[in-house]
């Protein structure tokens, strides 16, 4: 059974690497703050001091870090995860950055002799707890089936999208969609008052048909309770919807209700909404209403 | 057992009657081209030669046409529905007609002593076929109580809106929502193709999280085998996205991201796309990215 | 010289009618309420007790009401101006209605032997007092020439857009433009407040160049004094800005930006500002920007 | 009288040259190309090898070249103008670049004793040509008020928009209102196609009034020759509307409509027409109508 290396162990890497462990996977681990990888080493982990030596300890090394100025940080230089790597090994980024950012990162790992893959993923929190996250997978055919065992401990689908770079460019596609059908269930709650509808009578006839999308039903409720905890902040979709837009002008594909829908989070981040959950978007628009 | 009578036999009133007829209910039916009525007269279903001596011979009286011209068709006049009801029974519209529409057929069935349901569902023919529709119900508790059973044969699920007149608008709700997400899909899987993404791997990624309507894997599949035939055609998608936009300028709710997705669609109408599926927004989004 | 009647004596029609009687015309009026119609009295013109005798007593009829409604009333029916009409006589509409207001208007006034003129302006007020209107006319050309001495007593340019009812589609044409630019304008002087930069800066830098319509100047002032009592109200723009999306649908011409600006005034009106003058978009878009 | 030296003699730089000798000021030409300084040449002005020693036979120093590659290449570095300046000389950068550049420059030039004045102008050839350019000036009072004896040569006015910086950010503003205002225009004349108006109707009654910018007839004349030979092409549009939007998210601005006119530069672009004027804009409008 390969050793697996997990770098990074905040909200999201926790979840996942504890899914690794309980699959049987023997496993060493690296936190920026050491604390955290206590629970860990009760269940057999071995800790290091950093990323190199974590590496060093493993078959596959999986990062999961929050942008790529952390990843560069865990990956480059004198103790970084590519210093304690070579030939046989194999390192998955799950984190989301840039495809410029995993271009590097690939490049500094295959440089050393190692393979690299591109896998960042669909789902926040309560799917990384229950190993129902879905894997964007960017990798030769070959590098993803060794690590496939590692990748479906921590997600119920893997999908191939392609060579490295094209995980990445996925969840660009995926946050498209997914800001997108945030705005539209903000715009179909607010008609809803317009109509005087009950929004949990919009969320059950929603819920039912070809529209029903799981999202919904978690984003109404947040909207209905006027609960908004972030789970996915207005800020990181501002960000991702910027990002689409830029990729949007470089490929020559216009998206004209994409440029609506950042309009709106570029409002609702003005507001002052940035660390409420995206679904806070639904008070931006109902300022627009008057109300 | 309520005894129903069944005005309006096409695509859908078809599927629908069958399974009204196969839960049991006693029916009598009523098609302005009498052919359509034969296999329903050789299970057992009386047929009848106008709306009203339909209506007569019922308790319940469901209408499913095309629109609203039609529908006062069928239930004004000295041969029209009401003309053969009293108190006692039910009406219940299923047709998709306008708000307005609604409560002029309500009122002419009220008139005569009789109880009106507004009824529309989301669904088209395959869920009609299946018994899977989502009832859309606007009326007076009581009444949807009483013809609930009778809806239960047509939809897997039957959803209070409020009173007369609910229903047509939460079907309004559910085909903003239903235009727009038909328009993100279109922008996604536009933005996949400039990154060079299979269409398939954006579908099995959107197939499988909190993202995954089933309406993407059906419109996906179209876009994907470049196959437009159609299901809920373009020009009635516009059509709705109108009626949409004006409701949202009379209740005083902007709609910024539906008013981008109009003109969408309002280019693939004006590209003669009009008769396709409304999966061909994709067609027109990618004339704008000049392939 | 031609003898003019004037029916509608608003802030609009009596400054139009003025310049045509200081014009030399020899007029005859009618107003809804006769006392507005003294100081034309005092200085020569008729007045009549109904739109018909004002017509009768004419060869060139011009109305100037607010809508349809009041048109109709003043040229249909047994009082009407049509009823004092006949072969010789031309009636010049300058109201804004609908196209197929303007149409039904012309039918009454053909019917009866007359000729007739679709007329609307492009100006408000203090260009209706100066006769520097712009006339959009829609006529046959030798009934235009015929008039055209009474349009320049109003106007300093006379547009000839085509046959009857084209006058009415050029100036929803202008208004598309003239609710687009207001709603540059906002975008442009919101940027500028992001920017540090002074209003009064922006409208110098931008009434110098190519892009110096005088509208910016009187509408940057109500914004930069935040003084928005009405001239042209958010309320007609917001109406304008629907007909000219209706027509868009139905002519097949899509208008994305139109469609953006549509849903700012849409916000407008559901924030209470209908009845301000349409510079008032821009405390909606700082709305949106959180100030 | 000040000494000016002129770095940059492209299209736009070469006119404005022209007519700074012309008022009188002793001249200095530099430009990468040296055969174009041979007019100037010969009307008097001294030719240099380098920037720097242009720049050290002037008072004051304005570069007008592409973009900050090519600034950077004029001001930094052995040969750059900055080597050859000192206390008591000025200069004016007037070309358009990005505010992080216009930064970066101001200090270089202020790091060794200079001032520095942000100038870019509104207005493209013909304007140089004639010497009526609008010319936005960030710059400390004092600076601005030594030089502009040498703007008014080359501008009809000279607008202070605050100090080093706000000079670039009004260009900008101002672009935001062209992009908007030459796509309000493509949609006014495409719904006056759809309503078989002449163009040259819509640009007479366009003119006329308080929605006449000078722009709409010469962007109106190109649309309807169908010649777009470019002035200001389209993939300058477009960055301009990128840089445009991207400040809006920096600053906390939603640009609704701005959002949808880049969508359609961004599709104009994708069609191939980024060479062309950005009246070509109109050809991408009339392709999403069908024709």
């Amino acid at each position: 059974m390969e050793r697996v290396a997990f770098i990074g162990l905040g909200a999201m890497g926790r979840a996942m690497a504890r899914n690794v462990q309980a699959a049987g996977f023997p496993l060493a681990v690296y936190n920026r703050t050491a604390a955290t990888a206590g629970p860990f080493a009760q269940a057999g982990a071995s800790v290091h001091g950093t990323p190199r030596e974590a590496a060093a300890a493993a078959d596959v090394v999986v990062t999961m870090v929050t942008d790529p100025v952390a990843l560069a940080a865990v990956v480059e230089g004198a103790d970084g995860a590519a210093a304690g790597m070579g030939p046989g090994q194999v390192l998955i980024n799950m984190s989301t950055v840039s495809h410029e950012a995993t271009l590097t990162t690939a490049a500094t790992v295959q440089k050393v002799g190692a393979a690299f893959v591109d896998a960042p993923v669909s789902g926040t929190v309560k799917p990384a707890e229950d190993g129902t996250l879905v894997v964007l997978a960017g990798a030769e055919a070959a590098d993803l089936e060794r690590v496939r065992p590692v990748l479906e401990a921590m997600g119920k689908e893997v999908v191939h999208c392609g060579p490295v770079g094209q995980g990445t460019r996925m969840k660009l596609v995926l946050n498209l969609m997914l800001g997108n059908m945030m705005q539209a269930l903000a715009e179909g709650l607010s008609l809803g008052k317009g109509f005087d509808l009950e929004p949990e009578a919009v969320l059950q006839a929603l819920g039912s048909g070809a529209l029903g999308a799981p999202m919904y039903q978690v984003k109404g409720q947040a909207i209905e309770n006027r609960t908004f905890a972030k789970q996915f902040p207005v800020h990181l979709m501002f960000k991702d919807l910027n990002l689409v837009l830029e990729a949007a002008g470089e490929t020559g594909t216009p998206l004209p209700q994409t440029a609506a829908t950042r309009e709106c989070f570029n409002a609702a981040m003005a507001q002052g909404l940035g660390d409420e959950d995206m679904a806070a978007v639904y008070k931006t628009l109902r300022s627009l209403a008057g109300r």
